[in-house]
């Protein structure tokens, strides 16, 4: 009989998450109930903003907190093998918010969206560019920064999954884009590979290399990180500033932690938005066209830190936060 | 010869401004040079965000920081009595970004507002419910904000000048207006006097009561304070929610000392934006007119703690931040 292998929170991380808070199950296939169905998973997405939900006090609207000794949850892409859903037929192709295995039972319960496995692109574009990390760079980008011609924006975990093509779509809207990473490499790699004028090493005195690199200010601040270097970017914005809080900015601090300059807000005349993609999944087909005309037409660069088999996505995803991967995440399995 | 009575920042205030933090100076009248016009003043108007320039470390691009045993600036309204500017004529009313004097020199440098003297309104309501404070309640209201019916709009400092406005203006466009108060008189008073449907005392716990007023959450939180409250506020927004931060939130705290808890503007997809009145000049006229309509029809009421005499502007001053005040804060001169 086939054997599933899942990933378990083995321990709650303490800051950042290491390979050794994860473990590996094995264990046999589930017979599905009516409205299953079961995926042969392909592809699994490697997503900082699911750390807040691996803390026990971080349920919310979105996800509850992840139970010790479970699967962890994420975004893979798999295949219908097996079917009782209607809804779904062997040989769909599936992105859902669910565990890291390498088989899953599909639900109502979950967040699916199906794609057509005819789609031009290598399927795991379905996870990146084309996936929730390119939607929630163009949404927040195009919806709340509104890139103007000459304008300068500033994207923070810039060679990330959001960030690479954050960066990018704010370029082709004729702004001039500036990174924030988390060493000189990532910088000269934002700059020789997508396209932005600088960097700003985080590591570094942020708002003296700000200053240097946005003698006018910070027009857009397209951020997936928050915490102390959302306060210092806010005493460099310009007035009429468009701040995107992108969905992995969501960390929670202690109470009286955070920026105690939300007065520039005022001052600057300035916008703080936040933002998910997958609640504007009715908009997906639009940006998703948008999105693979510039990747067609070489306008965008799509990155990808791509491991395999399931033993990697422990690591793959601790390796987010010690800052190893450029661009998009993604394990393949088998 | 005439005298002229101004009011000197004696010393800084720390924390909340005292009336000794003011004293009186007696000069004579200034010679007109070209391009200016001497203002017989009628009428002070007393603004909490005035607050801020009177830190030595306040400079801003609105105002620098004030100076010591220097005259106050604030906004005032006068009559030209004397001109020197082509622009002004003798028996012309200004409202001008100037100092708290009885007689004030008035030049191109200087924020400056003609006002009709045939106005069918008392002028004092240029600097109240007609002038920043009430046009303050309407930008950030209708343009930020934006109430829909059976919403829930919060108004902290909700018995305060733009905030007694603002309120009402979320009742007009069919919203459930809560106000924040810092006493249970004035919760008493802004649900008899100003239609709100309740009020927390901030004194109290702030989070309880939201949970009891607004089961719901809060649409829109119309911003007059900043700080700790704002940190609560964060905790109790509905889904797609809009934080408009009026201009008297402009208070600077230390770094990391704000709130900890901005990922809420991502969960809930919500807004935060700072504004000002003044720099939307352009369209005072249609707000006045607007806003006095609904006077007109007594759907607005415009509250005022009017005192008199030039000696009154700093008690007066300093009433506002212990909470003396009910509507519009203005000293009205001989």
């Amino acid at each position: 009989m086939t054997q599933n292998t899942s990933v378990l929170l083995a321990k709650r991380p303490v800051g950042n998450p290491k390979p050794s808070d994860f473990s590996l199950r094995r264990e046999n296939l589930p017979t599905l109930s009516e409205g299953q169905a079961l995926l042969k998973n392909h592809f699994i997405s490697l997503d900082a903003g699911f750390r807040n939900w691996l803390d026990e006090s971080a349920g919310d609207d979105v996800l509850p907190a992840m139970a010790l000794g479970e699967p962890v949850m994420g975004l893979v892409m798999g295949e219908v093998i097996e079917t009782r859903h209607a809804g779904y037929q062997v040989g769909d192709w599936l992105m859902a918010r669910i565990a890291w295995q390498e088989y899953s039972v599909a639900d109502d319960s979950q967040f699916i969206v199906k794609i057509d496995p005819d789609e031009p692109y290598p399927m795991n574009y379905y996870l990146g560019v084309l996936g929730d990390t390119g939607l929630s760079a163009y949404f927040g980008m195009l919806d709340i920064g509104k890139p103007k011609t000459g304008e300068t924006v500033l994207v923070s975990a810039a060679a990330g999954a959001v960030g690479s093509i954050a960066g990018q779509i704010a370029q082709i809207h004729g702004a001039r884009a500036v990174g924030i990473v988390g060493s000189d490499e990532k910088a000269e790699r934002v700059v020789a590979e997508l396209g932005y004028a600088g960097a700003v090493n985080h590591r570094g005195d942020v708002s003296a290399q700000l200053a240097a690199l946005c003698p006018n200010g910070v027009d857009v601040y397209f951020d997936n990180v928050g915490g102390p270097i959302l306060e210092v970017v806010l005493d460099h914005l310009a007035v009429g500033a468009r701040i995107a809080l992108c969905g992995a900015v969501a960390t929670y601090g202690n109470p009286g932690s955070g920026p105690g300059n939300l007065f520039q807000l005022v001052t600057k005349e300035a916008l703080m938005r936040g933002f998910f993609a997958h609640t504007q999944v009715d908009r997906y087909p639009e940006a998703r066209s948008q999105l693979a005309q510039w990747i067609d037409t070489d306008k965008l660069n799509a990155p990808e830190y791509m491991l395999s088999g399931i033993e990697s996505v422990g690591p793959a995803f601790s390796d987010l936060f010690a800052g190893r991967n450029f661009g998009k995440t993604i394990v393949k399995l088998g």
